[in-house]
């Protein structure tokens, strides 16, 4: 017969820690502590299995449940030396919901259970306490109207206020055990009132309604809606834990603590953490009172003028210092426990692996390895990648204040304070004048690089996570916010305004990048150390995940930080940033300007060497490591003047009519640039612009192959295909470049072909397209605004909007979409592979940074990510922890 | 063992018209007409497995080939009683491809093989005309020159220029039997000097070389792309068709010509047809003699001095006659024949199906099935769906002289001439006093629906097929070029430039929108007119298509043409086009205006009484046939003003400061509103939007319902969902609303909650979002931009180019694209059906009415397409020859 109810408690146990799925993750590890023998209150957990059965069979309970429910209460009983119910001595307990996973919208937790008019009385008696007897009825009466009764908590709120007003008392403690008789009087009537029947004085009503409810939380929508987007299976359901009180408040030999196994924020192998004399557990967060050290080092540490708990209570906190030590060994992994001390006795509420710092997990891991606690793989799996931007960015003094006015989205980490500017020129300006400056602009374009080059972060009022200001600014390291949509930019008067704050060019507002946050005025910021900790586990990492990690970077300066952070080849090269220096926008203009095929071979010719020089200088610092280089891929129009002073300024620089000038400004105008004329079809219009970056990196393959003597791996990438025929095109094109040159300089240089998969009928064609292409790139940014239909730069406006409902678990553009995007990834892979087996495979979208994106593209079976350069480390770790994860 | 040849000729043949696969169109029906007897010079067909087995055998002929070709060769020897490479009486062959489907990019033609220096002499003593074998033997040498050895025909022209020059003669004709000797001799030089050995005398030679030729051309490289564009499969082959020459041009007693069993224009039942006295078949097509009529009624018919066939040859025409009866009784189709006449002879060189203007093929179809020649399905199956329009729509009369000055996309058929205005607000005030008017935009947006509706016609410089001036003008009826990008409109100076032309405001142009051209001045129009004939056809094709045919249709005058056109419902009612009112629009922006929900429901409470009324009126007229309402789609920017005047304007109306409109414009200005906030987000963002609109439909219902006594099937549409998620929480809103309204009116109209399929992860997600939608309607428009990453209004700029390099077989926004598009709606398909069998299933893109699609559509197994009012009947006749093609 199926075992429904599983006892724990007085140093035995009939479940443990790996029976999480069965008894959730409270449950078994409230078994495990008791079965490891340390003092937890007894109890017992209706496992997950009476859930699953109680959908599967009309809310109705399996026989003999109920039994062995009465059974294990009886156990408790007599473990406690009390009687549920009972007048004299009455049993109280808490009943608390406990799955697999932490999961919100779930019944937390009923505390008191078992309170009624005589118990209560009883409760008094025998603690000699009236006042604390009421105050946890009037507790009770509250939590369980709330959440099991569903009378809205405002109801005993108002109450409480109103009483506190007749009584002329601002604090509830100053209410007496008469005030408190009288508010659960108000407060049972109010139920009444609600619910048209008593508050239930049954203490076993009360225990069956708890269960009830824990296992009606499991099928609310936000429950529903949470499982569905974290794709936590129904089945899965929830248990529940009933377990004896215990009491922190029944006067100063009681206490109540929460502490964690080492320091969570520097991950010192040192005790760390807070209690309170007789108070409840919720006291401790609440904040009303200062809470007090653990340890004599901590209250040193902090300079604290109240006693530790090791001066107060020495024996206590030995036994606690024991729990640590058993606990530590035990689960091998840093815990955060919750205690209760009852007159002079330690009891362990609760034990969970702790969050810490990154800093903190780095060292955590480390040490735990060196002392043969873990090994390197469960090492490596203790450490959030994502994390580790705060290791490579300044940050915030977390002690200094802060007067957030806006908040956008979290686009690059880090930290800057400065001046603010309204535009790219004026920033420069100002930087080279030795000023620290934030270029703010309503969106940024490829005109601005230089600005954002020059600024210590950027701010956007418009955009998303992989908006032009996002991708630029991760990629150069600097602090971003985008899509600060509350914020009103006026560049042309030099102000930004949000409600009545307004901020003129020139000064100083900081951005926590990190945060998304837009702070008023100057904030100290912290600058980041790589401890050794970091780069063993950056080793071990290496050592482990099966994934290459390469690097977007468009510059010599990038290339260098992405080889810094060891980035194994550049999976991206957007060539065209290199076309917006001052030097040569001039030419590049000149080329869209020209009337035909001849005039832009002539101002094409000017760029070809700038470009050869670039692409030989990269490949120098690559060492023979891969180079993916891209083929132009923005409209044209994006390289064009906007404004009629610079529409004049560019005239006049390439020698013709203004009017000419502004008829093709207006003529390249799109509506929809994203879907427009860019990427490939460029090539294909102007095969010209194509044979000239062919030319220029075959040269520059040669140049640098010549100079350094290690081999050059050239690999040129085709954007924004279609089809195949747009590649057959293409690669015939760079494939008669590749023979000119070979005749011309008597050596061809080792190439190959491929091209972004970035449009979702290429994921489709991709069977076709693997004929000609040598290799794919996921291009999963424009993957995931034409799979969506969802504009980077628009998207600001109703993402929060679309997080907040549940539609989206999280930003599709921040961690990649599995279901949709991942799904044509996953087909474009299968069929690529099918037709060339070897088809080199990688990723360099946005989300080749992202921890979870990076899991998915190993599981698919991706070559390679490539991401940013600062991210190179995150996605080094996130690579193997996508391999130890596969094997559990 | 495989026989390779198959002879025909002299009353008799081994192959046969129902051999098309294995002896291409023209040899099976060369074949075929020698089997009933019609006088076909002898000729043998190479198969087209020999072809198959030249390419999968290292371009080797397969055994016995060789010796039974010489063997047909004989055959043909024998039948004309002259041999091949004869210095006396030597036979002439043609050499000709012939697929089983017309391809360009083959070897067409090699005429007169088997002439070299002996056998001409022979030619020119036999035939008595020195001339004629010479000028025969510089053709040959000409054209198996450039098509067989590969001998550019420049080379050839450049001489027979140079020595007309010499001889200081105009014309090829006014050369004599010496000079074209003399020219021979030059031909043979040139291609001697070129190819580095002499012109083939061997007439073995030549003719294997000509075979040769053939078999290679098929795997040219625009062979190749064509194939890959049309789906034909490279096994297929061509097949080789050797035949005994036939001469018109020796003398008076020949003649060469070509005809048609109908009349090609109207299909009358009328033999007609043009022919040539003493010439060759290239003659009657070159245009440099006058072609004469065929029959005496067509000599009168178009008052032509020249003498009549009947006239002239009346024993050969009449025999002509009874190949006509013959070829009809058996092909049961018009006819397309060429034949020739040698010295009173006839001779005839091919028939096919002929090709004919819609009106004629509705005639013919219908007239062949009542003399019981054709069933209904066949009828049906002759008509080509696209041909309908110019039924439907005035046409330019096509005799009248056209200047046409630049030339866009053809976006609605029709045609109209009118004065230019560049605003809607011109069009609306020139037209409403009394003027003819054409709306000339760079593009349109929904403001300009009212000179939309005014003008006669619309011209935009940007944009493609379903640009928002496409779907607009289709829907309306008007005709319309799009993308005429050569065009530079400046709207401010009133004018219009393409090269040296300007159009200034209130001058006149014509726009041809079945052409695309745009012709300066007017041009006099053909008024459509609707025979019995289409109606009968009409009815043939719905008593036999499976697929339901609805509309687009905005507005009750959309409604009423749709249903006029048979339409069986509304597939699409785009609800947006209702606000753009005058009266409405400021309800509208006041709603888009407001700071706060509270001000948003008070300006939706003002829309709501028209919005009922609208819906209550297309109820009404479509009695009880199914109504898709689409809840609002575009981004709200499109309501709000631009100009400074407008906003100022704006701001007057809704009585706020213009600073707060200029704010919001820029607030919901959209980089790519096409990706941005709208669809199914809008209502997400602001639900009560969807409330008001959910509410109009509902209450419509009941009135329509209360007011015909008919049943109204109300079908709600969700734009632009991409998961389930979002159909999930605005189902719940609309349903809460019809219960809100069921409770307040005392009854619940029946409707169905369904979704547009327009983003490819909505596509992939089609299996969970049927859970909750009752139907799917698939937004081809979109859901084509977002596969392609193509934008419809900025595609025209390079959609021709993309033409012309084979990328696209056609413009995908006409017709779908079934490899990458069609994939995906396939798979929605199969997925909606897995979980709920009897989902409603259709199609509301343009594609609905475009005929490749429509065919898409039925085999995909949709249950309906929905299409604009004016390409219904194309639709619905698609629809037959849809399961028609699907049978056979």
């Amino acid at each position: 017969m199926t075992k429904w109810v599983y006892s724990f408690g007085d140093g035995k146990a009939e479940g443990g820690a790996a029976m999480g799925a069965l008894l959730g993750g409270k449950g078994a590890n409230l078994a495990e502590m008791s079965s490891l023998g340390l003092p937890v209150p007894p109890g017992f957990t209706i496992t997950t299995e009476v859930c699953t059965h109680f959908y599967g069979n009309g809310q109705s309970y399996p026989g003999g449940m109920k039994k062995a429910v009465e059974e294990a209460l009886a156990v408790i009983e007599k473990g406690v030396g009390a009687k549920f119910g009972d007048a004299e001595n009455p049993l109280l307990v808490s009943v608390r919901s406990g799955a697999r996973a932490s999961m919100p919208g779930m019944m937390d937790t009923v505390l008191n259970l078992g309170l009624n008019d005589e118990t209560v009385e009883g409760l008094a008696a025998r603690s000699g306490d009236e006042r604390f007897a009421f105050d946890s009825y009037r507790r009770f009466i509250q939590m369980y109207g709330d959440v099991v009764l569903g009378v809205e908590h405002h109801n005993f709120e108002d109450i409480l206020e109103i009483h506190k007003e007749e009584r002329d008392v601002s604090l509830d403690t100053d209410l007496g055990a008469e005030d408190l008789r009288a508010l659960v009087e108000e407060y049972k009537k109010s139920v009444a009132r609600e619910l048209g029947e008593p508050f239930p004085q049954d203490p076993k009503e009360q225990l069956w309604g708890a269960i009830a409810a824990v296992f009606g939380s499991w099928m609310t929508p936000r429950a529903v809606t949470y499982r569905r987007l974290h794709d936590i299976p129904a089945e899965w359901g929830t248990a529940v834990n009933v377990q004896a009180m215990v009491f922190g408040n029944m006067g100063d030999d009681c206490a109540t603590g929460v502490a964690f196994t080492r320091d969570p924020s520097t991950g010192e192998n040192a005790f760390y953490g807070e209690y309170l004399v007789n108070a409840q557990g919720e006291d401790v967060v609440a904040g009303i009172r200062t809470p007090q050290h653990l340890t004599l080092r901590g209250k040193e540490a902090h300079q604290s003028p109240l006693p530790a708990m090791e001066e107060v209570m020495p024996k206590v906190f030995g036994e606690l210092e024991d729990v640590r030590s058993t606990l530590e060994a035990h689960y091998k992994d840093m815990q955060d426990i919750e205690f209760t001390v009852q007159k002079g006795r330690l009891y362990m509420l609760q034990t969970r692996a702790g969050k810490r710092t990154t800093q903190a997990a780095l060292r955590i891991a480390v040490a735990m390895q060196q002392d043969g606690l873990i090994d390197k793989r469960t090492a490596i799996a203790r450490v959030d990648p994502t994390g580790l931007d705060q290791l490579l960015h300044p940050t915030l003094d977390p002690v200094a204040e802060r007067q957030i006015i806006a908040t956008g989205l979290p686009a690059s980490p880090g930290a800057a304070s400065g001046a603010v500017y309204f535009s790219a020129d004026a920033v420069e300006a100002a930087a080279a004048s030795g000023e620290k400056v934030i270029l703010v602009r309503s969106e940024t374009s490829p005109e601005d690089i230089h600005g954002m080059h020059a600024a210590e972060g950027i701010l956007t009022t418009r955009g998303g996570m992989t908006s032009h200001a996002a991708v630029v600014a991760r990629g150069m390291g600097r602090p971003c916010v985008v899509g600060a949509g509350e914020l009103i930019v006026d560049g042309g008067a030099g102000t930004m305004t949000v409600g009545n704050v307004t901020v003129k060019a020139g000064e100083t507002i900081t951005l926590d990048g990190s945060a998304g946050e837009v702070i008023l005025g100057a904030v100290p910021t912290v600058q980041p150390e790589l401890s050794d900790d970091f780069q063993t586990v950056m080793e071990w990492a290496d050592d482990i995940r099966r994934l290459g990690v390469h690097a977007n970077a468009d510059t010599p300066e990038d290339a260098r930080t992405a080889r810094e952070f060891g980035a194994e080849g550049i999976g991206l090269c957007r060539t065209e940033h290199m076309f917006f220096e001052s030097s040569r926008i001039v030419a590049m203009r000149e080329m869209i300007l020209a009337e035909d095929e001849a005039g832009r071979r002539a101002a094409l010719d000017k760029l070809l060497p700038m470009q050869r020089d670039d692409f030989a200088e990269l490949f120098r610092i690559m060492k023979g490591l891969p180079v993916t280089i891209r083929l132009l891929d923005p409209p044209l129009n994006e390289f064009l003047p906007t404004g009629e002073a610079e529409i004049a300024d560019v005239a006049k620089a390439a020698g013709v009519d203004v009017g000419h000038v502004r008829n093709r400004v207006a003529q390249l105008h799109e509506l929809n640039p994203m879907l427009g004329h860019r990427g490939c079809r460029l090539a294909i219009s102007y095969p010209e612009v194509c044979e000239m970056q062919a030319r220029a990196m075959l040269e520059a393959a040669l140049i640098a192959a010549e100079k350094t003597g290690e081999p050059v791996q050239l690999e040129i990438m085709v954007p924004l295909i279609a089809g195949r025929e747009e590649l057959d095109i293409l690669k015939a094109v760079i494939d008669r470049v590749a023979d000119e040159v070979a005749a011309e300089k008597g050596a061809k240089p080792p190439y190959i072909v491929g091209t972004m998969i970035e449009l979702p009928r290429a994921a489709l064609r991709a069977g076709e397209i693997a004929e000609v292409a040598e290799f794919f790139s996921f291009g999963t940014n424009d993957l995931t605004q034409t799979v969506y239909g969802l504009s980077r730069d628009d998207a600001a406006s109703f993402i929060p909007t679309y997080e907040r409902k549940g539609i989206f678990a999280s930003d599709p553009f921040a961690s990649i979409d599995e279901d949709g995007v991942g799904e044509l990834v996953a087909l474009a892979v299968e069929r690529g592979r099918k037709t060339r087996p070897d088809l080199k495979l990688g990723i360099c979208g946005e989300h080749g940074g992202d921890p979870a994106s990076v899991d998915f593209c190993h599981r698919v079976g991706l070559d390679y990510v490539s991401c940013s350069p600062f991210r190179v480390p995150i996605a080094r770790l996130a690579a193997a922890q996508a391999v130890v994860a596969g094997e559990s």
